[in-house]
């Protein structure tokens, strides 16, 4: 067998694997979107199917084979061609998956499963000693599954690599240790100081068939294709690329409160063309077919959500049509004003509900809790005492309950550890990217201001959007701005965004 | 291994390949409800993997193995138990499934789908001459299938045995022969009364999103769970379920034309009842949780659309309710007006615009072309000739142009051959039961007078629904009337409402 016919038998594979897996995404949106209750069960029992099927298919020894003979090939000795990236990620995915016990992964499967209900009972009472037995539990196993993926430095590594591949505790540690003293730093100065925007504001009466079609024209300009996309009403909303040709949105319209669905459905979209720009047409199926890390795909969220979202020059143009369309709601208010109330912050206990300024004290708390509990050096029992000492010193305000505080988050309960840093991460490659577009495309702001959005997704098409998995979050980021993460593009339109609004 | 152990594992089988196949159902409802068309390419895909599997595992000769073992043994004893009718089913369905080459599966779905391009070109500009290669390609093609079937009679047979396990032809030609001359000096007589009732009520301006509402309210009456199903939109309705708890229906709205959703959505919700009222909780996967044939299914939308819905006791209740909701429309109307504009009957060329009297001559002519076309009796190149003849003799009128006669429906272009005679089949059925329905329950009528539809679908749910496919339709048909399939009782009840009517 040549290289190139055990290249072509892997993806071949792994793209009849994706197909299935693409069956399963349709199935979960449609469960979200319009699945009638009564479906519930059998929807799980279809889901479970695949998801076995998919499991078996990948874990197949062959695939082993396959990439071992790929390994040892001269297909590998470029490590930045398509061909070297598919073999490291689909080996990356392979090991994974075959590295955790059948036992093991029941076991996981059935206590999350369970242990989420419970958590649900626990935040409803707001009791964290009914979900503590469970976090235990889960904590015991998701421990035992990161010893099965093994690790060099610490074991929170291994977790880590499931969403965010390649990337080091050791590397998290030093960006957020960067970034907390002067989002925190920020914070105070947003609360202590005198000149407040007018919240009120985005908090009167908007239609929700008016919200759809100021939403849907916003994300069209974006470049939302609608003949290749959707965006529906589901609770939790979310973005899901099915393959080529085909990524839905999902939001949720509040009747009062206009930022929830508008940035919602710009963050959203903003998911959406990182998948609609890549070249799923040729490579679909494989690693270089899909997004590269949640932070990198954050990093696409954030940025047009808040970057462009929640720029005065987006409003410049978007103003006045939003003016149009919310006649009786905004005919009174000025565009600063606007602007000022969109970009309104203040401290509050829950994540989801969070302003831009202090989102990520709330990420950077998870992250190093999450890290302590898997690392053995806090104990689930301790969590509530040192959630709040922290959230008070980050945040700046007194948990009053644990609901309002450690109980809050579905994720630890469904054993997701290592997920919450990528949001972070993402926030700050967004504000690292968008300067690097700014500086390479120096009218941008300008473009914005005429309502041209075309710009920037050109920009990061070809920077970013068209790679897929080719490259890993950091290499790409150090290959788009020429430097390491950093928290210092983010802290620069922080600190000058609030000062200007905030007066400071 | 004992025959429990075979049975056990037949089913977990069946199982397993009907949840694998529903994921399909759900893929395919999506597709036509709310895909975008960019989607069209991966999700044909994704549903041809997903076929390619289902076929896989159910011509695993593992079943065939299993088959063997079950019918030699004492399970299959009793031939109404639901084991036996598991086992009967289970082998049609693997022979048939078997018995074709590959090759030659291949061979007729590239054609076939070639062969529905050139008749949708060939409709548009009414020429058969472009269709008639096609057409005489799937015509050889289908009949070297059904030569792989097999047959002891006739060789059409073998191809009604998909649509309707264990009809035969001759029954088909016994029951039209008695049915069409009937038929068609009813029809005569409609022709030919001074009294007509005016349509133009129904064609009045409906509102869509009203028609919607009304018709959810008409569906939920008639027992339709909406805990347990949706209705939705498409260009094309059709009825699916999914399997335990999920059925969806759908309809088209036509803003001038009451009658297309109001008795779309009975005919589909009919045949959701007939899904709903199967024990799929216990039966699901295996033959019994499925419904036992075409006409059974049609039996069921039929009698919902037409014996309830098109007559005088359900407008009793209902029409009330339909002024309160369209007051421009059937403000001034009489409930007597109303019930005659919805039975207005005249000859036409389509065969799914035609009305209750015409719709099975439309369906008779199909048969007796389709039927010598594959014993080889009449050649493709003679079918307008043949077409235009019958369809005057029939229904009255001269077909103007190929595209209103032989040129109008998909089927034959798609290879379903054997398919149409179980509309009228269905047909004569639904008449056949709701006869006996108003036997067993003599105040029937006046429960459907006040609106009260469960007497209805509980006699159903228990003669009719339960058993799935534990009895073939001609079987099960007995069981119920106690007689063979008789043209008798449809127009009996034609008859009389038309008579009444159309004052003759």
């Amino acid at each position: 067998m040549t290289p190139q016919e055990a290249y072509k038998e892997l993806t071949q594979r792994t793209k009849k694997i994706a197909t299935l897996s693409s069956c399963s995404s349709v199935l979960a949106w449609e469960e979200r979107t319009y699945m009638p209750r009564g479906g519930a069960e059998h929807r799980a029992a279809q889901e479970s199917l695949i998801a076995g099927l998919v499991h078996e298919w990948l874990v197949d020894p062959r695939i082993g084979e396959l990439l071992a003979t790929l390994e040892a090939s001269p297909i590998v000795k470029d490590p930045d061609s398509i061909e070297a990236a598919n073999v490291r990620e689909t080996r990356r995915l392979y090991d994974r998956e075959t590295k955790l016990p059948k036992e093991l992964v029941e076991e996981f499967t059935q206590t999350t499963s369970l242990a989420q209900g419970e958590w649900a009972d626990a935040r409803k009472k707001s009791d964290f000693k009914h979900f503590l037995p469970w976090l235990e539990k889960v904590v015991k196993l998701t421990q035992r599954v990161a010893e099965c993926y093994g690790y060099k430095d610490e074991i929170y590594d291994a977790l880590l690599d499931g969403y965010e591949p390649g990337m080091k505790t050791a590397e998290v540690v030093r960006v957020f240790s960067a970034l907390r003293p002067e989002l925190v730093e920020l914070n105070k100065k947003i609360a202590h100081s005198k000149k407040k925007p007018d919240s009120s504001i985005v908090h009167r009466a908007y239609d929700k068939d008016l919200q759809r079609v100021f939403g849907e024209s916003v994300a069209a300009a974006m470049g939302f294709d609608f003949n290749q996309g959707r965006l529906d009403v589901t609770t939790h909303p979310f973005c899901s690329g099915f393959g080529p040709g085909d990524t839905r949105i999902t939001t949720r319209y509040n009747p009062n409160r206009l930022n929830d669905a508008l940035f919602g459905i710009m963050h959203e979209a903003g998911h959406a063309l990182y998948e609609m720009g890549i070249d799923k047409e040729h490579n679909f199926g494989t690693p270089v077919g899909e997004a590269s890390s949640l932070s990198l795909h954050e990093s696409q969220s954030r940025m047009w959500e808040n970057q462009v979202g929640r720029s005065r020059e987006f409003w410049v143009y978007f103003f006045p049509q939003a003016q149009r369309i919310f006649r009786d709601a905004l005919g009174d208010v000025t565009l600063d004003a606007f602007y000022g109330a969109i970009n309104y912050s203040e401290p509050s206990y829950i994540r989801v509900e969070a302003d831009e300024a202090t989102y990520n004290l709330h990420i950077m708390l998870r992250f190093e809790l999450e890290r302590a509990i898997i690392k053995g050096d806090l104990k689930p029992a301790d969590i509530p005492g040192e959630w709040n000492r922290r959230f008070k010193e980050y945040v700046g305000i007194e948990v009053d309950k644990d609901s309002n505080g450690c109980l809050q988050d579905v994720h630890w309960s469904a054993g997701l550890f290592g997920y919450f840093p990528t949001y972070c991460l993402g926030t700050m490659y967004s504000a690292q990217f968008f300067a690097k577009a700014k500086k390479d495309m120096p009218d941008l702001a300008k473009q914005i201001e005429q309502g041209n959005l075309s710009g920037l997704l050109g920009w990061l098409r070809k920077n970013i959007h068209q790679f897929g998995s080719r490259y890993r979050a950091a290499d790409l980021g150090k290959r788009v701005t020429g430097e390491v993460l950093s928290h210092k593009p983010l802290m620069d339109y922080m600190n000058k965004k609030y000062g200007e609004i905030y007066g400071f």
